[in-house]
């Protein structure tokens, strides 16, 4: 088949796929003992929100992401879901394996609480009738579902090449997945030995030690070769091991709706198959399977990897795109009892898989090495052909099976061995919890996206909002809950301010004039369309304080300041330069005073900020160059905008600046003595952002507030300055109002408490 | 005091300075009588329209500026308020002359109506005081009252140079304007002379003919030298003449009150003197005047300027600027009779003027040449020194006293001997309407504004909506009307559109997506950031009919259109185009048929319009040189988006077009022949606009309202595709949404109804 495919079809549609993982996770306190709390209230209602939701047990949470074309997204999309839900779960903790964390009392694990809807009540039910017939305890094992289909492009370019005579493309395509899923569950034994991390079980799980196990760390059991008995006969499966019939929809649907008729299965959601066909419309599967065909695949093998915070490796997601591609390439041998084979496969390894084990191969023996590194030939042999890029990853699963040491599960055995169950696996939530505040400021799916929309986006994903991202360079999203959108670029750019209030604030001189006429104090000024008019009008403004600006840019470009006693020429030469950037240039008065940022949202002010010029502040014993590597230390400070705050860096400038005050980057400064590193604040330069929210006077607020609704707007940044803002009289202007205010400065300061603001947008948009 | 000043102040401050007129004009039928209908609705409340209201009585409109800082303006308002209301009076006209219209029935003549609200009551019982006083006929003379401040920078430029010690700056200006105005009696007589305008008149107005005059005309009286009746005895005076005090604010002040105390006059507002001083709050006219001083001076000599649409010309104006500052600067006499002598020679210059008149100067006899001449030589040299570039004024006025011939009054004399009362002013009237006419896509005085613009402020001064423009360049208005105040920029972005709407339409992509979410066709497509993207997935489109364009530019520029067998190599240089004009590339389907430009305001189709290229249809005689001339006499063609459309321009392009058809531009179509001079639609390059609203079926105006809906906008462009328009089930597709849809398109169109757009506009904003 490969020989068919490799001319015709790009890289490119064989590896974007639609890919999509669902991970289920405990929450724990700090003894590793499973958390009777509530599920956290912010995460909204469990059924509607489509990131977070809780599965069998109010303590067990379940993290969804969306559908991505590529893996990399997926597994970051986790990672930050993981950094949402440990933020919002106070001093609990994520239980970061699949096997149990510790239960002292079945009868106290709480099942999830629902609204008292229909659904909600359903939802209960369903969970009585697994407690009857499985007990709670078992419930509470976690896995990864690995959700996945083709790109429709690619299967219409194998029907191309490919179909059958008289074959419809919709059972074309239903047999590529049946035949996928008959060789997903033949292979999938190496997947369990490659990513199984299930090999000990606490003491609190196993109640009834049957003395197959060895205690290998205080009441912790295993019998030092399991692989995984999550997908063992210790794990979650069903009473009997079922058989369903993959030939073709018909027949699966059919076997399917026998075991219900008797009666060993309430519904197709009881069947736990390490695979699972997926119809467009689940709540009328087996319908929605027959007319609209599978969907895509959902893959049910995989634990919880301990070492990763998302629970699974970009390198294994890596590995099964690859894999994926050979279960659809790889010919079906004619075995008849593969489906009794692949179950006692899967038995073997999941128990006993760190030996090199003796698997069968359509009827005969064959070592889990040799098969193993036959498949993964294959699979590299695609690779080089079809040009897919993943070598990588596949020769690192060689590795793992020529070398049992380099898996999960022999790297989790020694741990537990060498620091204990609970030790052992807590100390790597704790590590993921401090990584996940390190990384508040952001969502690394989105890292290329403004900081202030991903800060509104990781808010939506808490409350269960649905997000899109319609423009990905514009920073445009949407959205959705209830069937109410909202679009929304660059995070305040919204439906609630108008257009007219958007386009006042754009010019400075509209926005002047609609201040003054509302008896706000902005500084007093002419605009001029040409230089002779401006020259010809100096002798007004020559002996006072002013700022030249060119009438619309932005970022202090072509604006020149005048404080000090200054002659015509250079006067004439600001007008200039001003005028380089626009047809008409401002001269305004200079108000003295320190510039503020309010950020008024809805009538409120929500932030005040003040910027401060890069800087260290002494301790008496270290030098600057040291002072600032320390500095630089706080993950918010980065490169290049991705951070709240930029790195301090001790260039050329910073040497001249610090020559001006007869100090070098070996200074010492005294105890708490400030050195100031650059004359400009801009926080892109090294500055500090320091909020003041709580200690500027109401009545500046309320002067801001007045501004933006004079210019009738309900995001906005108004930039005053204060003379002395301690002081209720001190004087003020209004120097412009910003349409697109930054969010991150306000919600991530250098120093001060970190306001809510996407809340606060989220409550304009009448979402929460 | 000219030696002061000269060097220290600026040619523009002593021009730019506040400058306001009002008009009174009679609304007269065909044959000069008196129009008895009411004034139109469509003014709405007299009270409140700032712009057009009426005076004593229904039938005489009174038109108002607003302050300039320059007369071209003031000049350019007049003339388009006269626009204005003579398009809405039907067939009715506007009397061009000081002078009353025929009427034939004093009591007929219908006093301005009002509300019947506190300010309407008033206003009518002020006027029936008048009649008992001095009849209805006297108050129909209508005149031109002239506005007059100078600029506040100017007066304290003056302040520093001129200030008496411990004079105030208050008191100082109050003495500027005292000393204008009492030149301004002094020499009152020579702007008589030079804009006299009211030489003849009617029998319906001398009732009583005391034989002073001669029958110059059938009815039509005049005694042959008279220059301004209206300023003469004949004229509307009071019933003595009164001599205020003009020394002092206070002063004056208290010779009015004494006037009003003694019940020759009833208040300040009854005094018909030559020039008045006139507060900043003239609701309470003598307080202000006393405490916030004088404000401006109104000139209430000037008759109404038959031969001006505007009734003043724009030389006149010019002059009077120059002749302002004259009467700041010319030293005064110490003569204590001058009021009585300035009174004296008033009356003579108004019934005697055309000759060369002795007049009195401080008590001694002086020729009208000879002082007329001094005065202006004193004028031309205040503006040479000055550098005021108002010589060109002057020197006309040095013709109009050395020659009599060249005045208004002696030419309307000559007219009316010849044509007769009526016919002779009224062919000014129909000449003027008949101007208004073709004027009615613009509005003067903001040529350099859009159409779109200039439509949409015609429409609100129309309705009595002030207006200001806030930012000229950027077209950015405020219209304001009972304490509501809207900004509005480019006539079509206003508050009532959502910031998030515009920033959906401005995104190509994201309209897409976003009318795809709510099923409506778009023209299917992918979008690409990359060439090499584009080109590994081209042969999914290679073969179908495509357009090729950058995502975000506009104008057509960059984009390619496919429709007929076409290469890789063409398609992969159409792609690099793109790609020069921005980051992200779309590749759609190209959907055949004509685009429709949909108009929808406020959930409603308002226009449709459809373009077609530059085209001439033959007459079977003119060549298409000719044609193409007399299709460009159109007044709606002009050049560089001045007028709804262009000039067709036979160009080279033309001529190659006509080539491939084998014609040149002397080709003689024959009857009804349509050719094409181009192959693009663009108005532009010539093209007609034709309206297509009461011909596109529902069903396609409601997809338009629906795909508006889709982005919750409020004005919106829509383009759609239609095969068939006629047929109800044509295929169609939207390409784009527009924010700042121009509205003259509609307005006024080549073929078709006028649409009245900007009054949909003021309808959505809520002024009407």
């Amino acid at each position: 088949m490969l020989k068919y495919v490799k001319e015709k079809i790009d890289k490119n549609h064989w590896l974007k796929a639609n890919y999509g993982i669902e991970r289920e996770v405990l929450r724990v306190n700090g003894n590793g003992e499973l958390a009777l709390s509530n599920h956290p209230a912010i995460f909204g209602d469990k059924i509607n929100n489509p990131y977070i939701t809780t599965d069998f047990s109010e303590s067990q949470i379940e993290m969804i992401t969306p559908v991505f074309d590529n893996v990399e997204d997926v597994y970051k999309f986790m990672n930050s879901l993981y950094d949402i839900v440990t933020e919002e779960i106070g001093d609990e903790y994520l239980w970061p394996q699949s096997m149990t964390c510790l239960i002292y009392d079945e009868n106290k694990i709480p099942i999830a609480k629902y609204n008292k809807n229909k659904k909600g009540k359903e939802a209960e039910e369903y969970r009585k009738k697994l407690i009857e017939k499985y007990g709670k305890k078992k419930q509470l094992i976690s896995g990864i579902h690995y959700n996945f289909s083709f790109n429709e492009r690619l299967i219409k370019k194998l029907y191309k090449q490919l179909k059958k005579e008289k074959e419809s493309y919709e059972s074309f395509k239903n047999n590529i997945y049946l035949k996928i899923t008959r060789n997903y569950l033949r292979y999938r034994w190496l997947i369990i030995y490659l990513l199984g991390a299930s090999p000990v079980l606490h003491d609190t799980y196993i109640s009834n030690n049957n003395y197959e196990f060895e205690e290998i760390s205080h009441k912790t059991f295993s019998n030092n070769k399991a692989v995984s008995y999550r997908n063992g006969k210790n794990g979650y499966r069903n009473k009997i091991d079922f058989l369903p019939n993959y030939n073709s929809v018909e027949e699966y649907v059919e076997s399917l709706k026998n075991f219900i008729s008797e009666g060993v299965i309430d519904s197709h959601k009881e069947l736990y198959s390490q695979i699972r066909l997926k119809p467009k419309n689940n709540e009328n599967f087996f319908d929605s399977l027959l007319n609209d065909g599978i969907n895509y695949l959902e893959y049910r093998s995989i634990d919880i990897n301990p070492f990763e915070k998302s629970g699974i490796s970009l390198d294994d997601l890596y590995f099964i795109q690859v894999f994926n591609i050979y279960l659809l390439l790889k010919e079906e041998s004619s075995y008849m009892e593969w489906q009794k084979e692949a179950l006692e496969n899967q038995n073997i390894i999941s128990n006993f898989g760190q030996e090199n084990v003796q698997l069968k191969k359509d009827g005969k023996c064959i070592s889990r090495n040799d098969w193993a590194l036959e498949i993964l030939k294959d699979i590299n042999n695609i690779n080089d052909e079809l040009n897919l890029e993943r070598k990588d990853a596949v020769d690192l699963m060689i590795k793992k099976v020529k070398n049992t040491e380099l898996t999960y599960s022999y790297r989790i055995l020694k741990k537990i061995k060498e620091e204990g169950y609970v030790k052992g696996f807590l100390s790597l939530s704790k590590e993921y919890k401090e990584n996940a505040y390190n990384n508040r400021f952001k969502f690394e799916v989105y890292e290329d996206l403004e900081l202030s929309t991903q800060i509104l986006i990781k808010e939506a994903i808490k409350r269960g909002i649905k997000f899109s991202i319609i423009d990905r360079n514009d920073n445009f999203i949407s959205l959705e809950k209830d069937k109410k959108i909202e679009y929304i670029k660059q995070a305040t750019k919204t439906s609630k301010d108008n257009y007219s209030s958007v386009l006042i604030m754009e010019n400075k001189v509209v926005t002047k004039k609609v201040l003054e006429n509302n008896n706000i104090n902005v500084p007093k000024g002419n605009e001029f369309i040409s230089l002779d008019e401006a020259i010809s009008m100096m002798d007004e403004f020559i002996d006072k304080p002013i700022v030249v600006k060119p009438k619309s840019t932005n970022f202090g470009i072509g604006i020149s300041i005048f404080t000090e006693k200054y002659g015509k020429e250079d006067l004439v030469s600001a007008l200039k330069m001003a005028f380089k950037h626009d047809t008409t240039v401002l001269v305004e008065e200079f108000i003295k005073g320190k510039e503020y940022r309010f950020l008024v949202i809805n009538d409120e002010v929500v932030g005040v900020l003040h910027r401060v010029p890069a800087n260290v502040v002494g301790d008496g014993v270290n030098n600057i160059n040291t002072l600032v590597k320390i500095k630089n230390q706080d993950p918010l400070r980065g490169y290049h905008y991705r951070t709240p705050l930029e790195k301090i860096n001790l260039d050329e400038n910073a040497k001249l600046f610090l020559k001006q005050q007869n100090k070098d980057f070996t200074y010492v400064p005294k105890k708490d003595e400030v050195v100031y590193l650059r004359e400009n604040s801009n926080i892109s330069t090294g500055g500090d952002s320091i909020d003041y929210t709580d200690d500027i006077p109401e009545i500046f607020k309320n002067i801001a507030v007045k501004s933006v609704k004079a210019v009738n707007a309900k995001i906005c940044g108004v930039d005053m300055i204060l003379e002395d803002y301690k002081d209720e009289n001190s004087l003020y202007a209004i120097i412009e109002l910003n349409f697109n205010p930054a969010i991150h400065i306000h919600s991530y300061p250098y120093k001060g408490i970190e306001r809510k603001i996407a809340e606060k947008i989220l409550k304009l948009l009448e979402f929460i």
